[in-house]
């Protein structure tokens, strides 16, 4: 029989991630604190539920996609939450990126009436949201993965059983380590290749096919370089996972010299007012701290 | 007819890269502060020659691989230097990492005599060199550049002309910039997982199909987790190509908070006792700060 999928949780990352699902065939649920999303989502053939409760109830696979930790303990755990209303062998999925702590958590809190947890952060932006060619790094019960993996081929394209449940948000915390450092370095390098008198553009050029070359490199500059420093994926959700990074190396007795630079690069960011904007402008800080300006340049 | 080359510096990359141009089909004349490589391509068909002087009377196109500025400046400059030897309308390709001033003088110096000068540094390591792969980032004059152009594809596949003269070492610092932060972030978040109790591997395997993509990823955790830390690129040459970035930042008035915490994490890497093992061995000096052992890992 055809799962039914409920997905609680319609942003920027969340909404074409609950597309791609209605579009593999699934029958979808949908909950969202706002209304235009799920509006959207209706008008595609998807049904509407009031309550996270409610969309457990409807649904043998629950995902959430939420801002953070506390955001998901309350739709998990709260009032009216999944816990109430999912079913005993339903799967419930997490797509946020939250504490590996509070994903354990909630994971034992679900296991105690049957329902078993996956927390599968994703990555790959807005981009990968739309083409469904997310990478999801996903930890909990073995069983549960093998059996949620068909489910997850309709938004991603790398899925990565990592092991037990927290393991998915180590997994992603240590990909935004690797993620706030590549934006970080792109934001030193244009700015200081420009001081220099150089074109930064062909500096991009000419660095992107060696030891230098990553996704950040291949993906932002043209936007940049276009005056567009939209999200993508918001600085401000970029502070908070680093916020994670940087508790769970405390949990764990972990210096971070670097990440905690990079936090400290995408705080000074929130507090020039960019809070909204795409995470590769914290090249901003840069700018704001020489003078200089990322001159645009046609593609 | 064919274009003479000589090749002064047969280290890791300068060996393979000669290799390269004589495989190309280029008479090729060579010279070598120590013997071994030298016997090497002279048994496979290069001439040798007992000073960059004389390496420079013989070739058209002179290229040098040097560990650093100083190296450069001596070998062109200095006593039976390159400057000395090379006729008028040769074309001299300096391979090293060095700094853009240093280059911009080596240039106006080279020019005095009618010797066109392009700063032509690579990335790609050691894997990239062998393969004939590199990115090439080049500055000095463009005309120099379009003749060279046939030369450089012998041993790259990403040739960039980025502009005058220093602008290829701007591109290589910059380069330097991105890679740094790449090895760093990939230390940092290797032994994060492990301390977790996550199996690092697999966070690799989840971690390199997102945003976080990146050569590094690609190429360097297998040979860590075979338990390789040699060399590649020597630590010790990352720190003094970092070296040279916060040297140009400094010349140009440019902060770079997180290029400059990496340079001390390659310090404390070169404290350690590390200098000759590859860039990416940066994580020991995470090992040394937890006294985590990166576990090794069948592929």
């Amino acid at each position: 029989m055809q799962l039914r999928i409920g997905y609680i949780g319609l942003g920027l990352m969340g909404k074409p991630m609950a597309r791609n699902l209605l579009k593999a065939g699934y029958p979808l649920i949908v909950h969202n604190r706002s209304r235009a999303a799920v509006d959207e989502l209706v008008a595609e053939g998807a049904a509407e539920a009031g309550t996270p409760r409610a969309v457990a109830e409807h649904s043998d696979v629950i995902f959430t996609n939420l801002p953070d930790s506390p955001d998901v303990e309350q739709v998990v755990l709260g009032a009216d939450g999944i816990l109430e209303g999912a079913s005993a062998d339903s799967i419930y999925v997490d797509n946020s990126t939250i504490k590996p702590e509070t994903a354990r958590k909630i994971a034992v809190a679900l296991e105690a009436k049957g329902i078993h947890a996956l927390d599968a952060p994703v990555s790959g932006g807005d981009v990968g949201a739309i083409a469904g060619t997310l990478a999801i790094m996903v930890g909990g019960p073995k069983d549960a993965f093998d059996r949620a993996l068909p489910v997850l081929q309709a938004i991603g394209k790398s899925i990565i059983y990592v092991g037990e449940s927290g393991a998915g948000q180590v997994a992603k915390a240590c990909n935004q380590i690797m993620v706030a450092a590549q934006m970080v370095a792109m934001g030193e390098l244009l700015i200081l290749a420009q001081r220099t008198g150089v074109d930064a553009s062909l500096v991009i050029d000419a660095i992107q096919g060696g030891a230098a070359q990553c996704w950040t490199l291949d993906v932002k500059p043209p936007r940049l370089f276009a005056g567009n420093r939209q999200p993508g994926f918001k600085a401000h959700m970029m502070h908070k996972d680093l916020g994670i990074v940087l508790d769970t190396a405390r949990t764990y007795g972990m210096p971070l010299p670097s990440a905690s630079v990079h936090t400290q690069l995408f705080e000074a960011m929130l507090q020039l007012g960019m809070r909204d904007l795409d995470n590769s402008a914290v090249l901003a800080v840069y700018e704001a701290l020489t003078g200089e300006e990322l001159l645009e340049k046609a593609a």
